[in-house]
């Protein structure tokens, strides 16, 4: 076995796959290491498993509002078990075959640089083999949950992302700390499955902090209907756990505190950087890893580290990831032959538009580009169209109460969009027109002649545009 | 009341009344003429209840591929009764509400064409009223079903759309010659709702004859796995029903006779001119009135008259005419004022590009622009791009054996797209990224930084460009 390639890769998620699958589509060679699983965080403890959770909660939610269809009860345990069917029951030789096949060498292990193109990889019987790069190392090694230095937190051993997307039951009670993405779809999936008290404790005042507050309001209004607690302003102050996996209190600064069975952190990510030897190459540690439009790490001699992904802190989504990953991988080809680097498909041109994101609640919420308030801020000519999605006829006949909104951030100067936010059940396919109309800056009065559907909820895009003035 | 107006509109269905909207916001008066409901077959006979009848039918069909749900019975009462309700118990006071509101004059009654701008309305009392329009009459009377001259046909009085939309309940052996639109919506909403023998017989060899000939094939594979009988190449001799509303026999030119006892005739719709004086103003009557890209009816002096909406023939979808009848009434207006008439939105454009259409079955079927055989008659560079969606992870995880295709027609000289074809469950929403993509004509290499999110049915857009070699 060779120990020098074109390309090294340090992590073996759907970015760092991207960047071999396209460095060596043009004519690299490349190895791709990973000391967990080869699919990463996405394929067994993230969009994959979450979603397998949600859909059926999703649907009976759906069913609920069908007069003439009665919503069933969930059978949790065939729900669990479809989830460890799409995460592959944690085995990932497919993966591995599909890397393989690029074909790329795959290393198992856990990879670290060790000075300018060196990675040192530690297999899991301690043996260490180095590896060295002629043209690139990519990092890809993603982001891990952080967890808030709240006394008693870190003993309890809370579960993460990764272990409620894993979970093999579901606990009859559960208290979730956050409010974001994660907090939100796994309250959702759990209570939906069987946990009979979930309760989410919110720092701020809102759900879903970056985006468009509304689309959060309608969420909380959702939770409460359906029996999930929302304690908003919650500063939690101390978590007890006598017993290892048993009983678990919350206690906040305010309020009684509140008892479960299991406790789910979901405060934020941060990129995956320790124990990585950035050091070795003089770039600070446990950061993200600053890059360039072309993913490039920036302070680094000759140009020869790229990071994608989470792990260089721009946008902490798998579809971003995966996209970066492209650019990342052509340029690194375009480079080593020596061509010209500064086409637009080398660069993350999408990031700066605002990157799309569906939550895969109900409502789900679809949101890209700029909220209205980061338009404003950087300095914009904004003019803000909304609509009541529930007062679209293609809305309205998915079922009975259907309740949505849809905003539009207008670039006034230019008349394109600079952001579009959804929310409301049957959207998350709706916000692909949005991303196409925001990246693609389709003048509106173009937009005039993409006719929706009828009846679709995508008809909210006419209304919008009728309200704009058009 | 006057009997002067502006703008007399022949038809108050959705183009009708998108024309007198936009004629009136225009500072014109305008009258609104209609001989059964405000809101036409659109609100009462046709989209609106299909998509009502077809939502419990579609989630019914979603359920039963999720793990760890079962799918329950379908009150097809209740399901009847919701439909009543989005038809507003057929009573348009609603719409004849909105239409008065905008303000214009609603006039209940059968309108028709009395020489150049006059209009003559009979009402259902008999009595007849003269109208006048100082700038347009428009026609928006729709379309009416064909009836084919098959001995015994129209004295069985089949359903037609019309009554199958309207049924107060479930035949339990239902025929439907057709293999468009309307008659695969409503077999499968019939069956669904309780049809126990449900058979199409078409005359062609595939289903959705207008569409991408994949789509058709799914379709029928999805209609012939849930037990939904098709018979392709089926001529029918002879329709016997002795008893009025009794049993019904289809002879067809080969095989077994087919029994029900219900009939459906979905082959074709023809513009509603019947009757509406087009002969008046020297213009053939039966025959769609044929339009100029601004609606107006070419061969009329002085340029009086114009036409939206299916009965100029251009395209039968209801928000194909609401398009058409934004642009009308605006160029109406622009006239009136002695104004530039040539913005493209006085134009219908969007016809030219190839309208958008869902079908709303399971599988869904959506398409926008032309098809790869128009594409290539029309003499593009065609190059075709496909993709199988079951490959697509956000798709798998709405379900197990989740099976649908895309179809990408990319004109090798722009590169743009020239048509899209969706067909599987869940891209009914998915179709208007193809509407705006198609119609803006964004390049392919604009479309790589419109990024779908994970884990959607939209990632297809990235496996087709991918596909393509971006």
């Amino acid at each position: 076995m060779a120990d020098d390639f074109d390309v090294i890769v340090i992590g073996a998620g759907p970015a760092g796959e991207n960047v071999a699958a396209r460095a060596v589509r043009g004519g690299l060679t490349a190895a791709v290491v990973e000391d967990v699983l080869a699919g990463g965080e996405c394929a067994y403890w993230a969009c994959v498993p979450s979603k397998a959770l949600l859909r059926p909660v999703e649907l009976t939610a759906e069913v609920g509002r069908v007069p003439g269809l009665e919503p069933g009860p969930i059978d949790s345990a065939a729900v669990l078990a479809r989830r460890d069917e799409v995460v592959s029951h944690f085995d990932d030789s497919g993966q591995v075959g599909w890397i393989e096949g690029l074909p790329a060498e795959f290393v198992r292990g856990r990879g670290r640089l060790a000075g300018p193109r060196r990675v040192e990889v530690t297999a899991r019987d301690g043996s260490v083999r180095l590896l060295t790069a002629r043209q690139a190392v990519v990092l890809a090694t993603g982001s891990t949950a952080v967890i808030p230095p709240v006394p008693g937190l870190a003993e309890a051993a809370p579960w993460t992302s990764h272990e409620v997307t894993a979970a093999t039951g579901v606990p009859a009670r559960l208290v979730v700390l956050g409010g974001g993405v994660v907090a939100c779809e796994m309250a959702q999936a759990m209570h939906g499955l069987g946990s009979r008290e979930t309760t989410l404790l919110v720092r701020g005042s809102g759900l879903l902090g970056k985006i468009e507050p509304f689309a959060g309001e309608l969420l909380a209004r959702s939770f409460v209907e359906s029996g999930i607690g929302v304690r908003f302003g919650a500063q939690v102050r101390r978590v007890e756990r006598p017993e290892p996996g048993g009983k678990v209190t919350v206690h906040l600064a305010q309020g009684p505190p509140v008892e479960a069975d299991e406790l789910l952190v979901a405060t934020g990510r941060r990129a995956a950087t320790a124990g990585l030897g950035l050091g070795t190459i003089g770039l600070p540690e446990d950061e993200p890893v600053t890059v360039d439009d072309t993913l490039r790490a920036t302070g680094v001699a000759d140009g020869w580290l790229y990071a994608v992904g989470d792990v260089n802190g721009r946008v902490l989504l798998t579809h971003m990831g995966k996209y970066q990953a492209r650019a990342c991988g052509d340029v690194i080809v375009a480079r080593a032959r020596g061509e010209r680097d500064d086409l637009p498909s080398y660069r993350d041109l999408a990031g700066g538009y605002g990157a799309p994101q569906v939550v895969f609640t109900d409502p789900q919420v679809c949101a890209v580009g700029r909220t209205e308030e980061q338009a404003r801020q950087e300095g914009f000519a904004v003019r803000v169209v909304e609509y009541d999605l529930g007062a679209v006829a293609g809305a309205f006949l998915l079922g009975d109460g259907y309740r949505g909104r849809a905003k539009a951030v207008v670039d006034e100067d230019r008349g394109v969009l600079l952001g579009v936010t959804f929310a409301g059940p049957g959207t998350a396919e709706l916000l692909h027109s949005a991303t196409i109309a925001v990246t693609a800056e389709v003048p509106l009065d173009r937009l005039w002649h993409a006719v929706p559907s009828f009846p679709t909820v995508s008809e909210v895009w006419l209304r919008l545009l009728e309200a704009y003035g058009l």
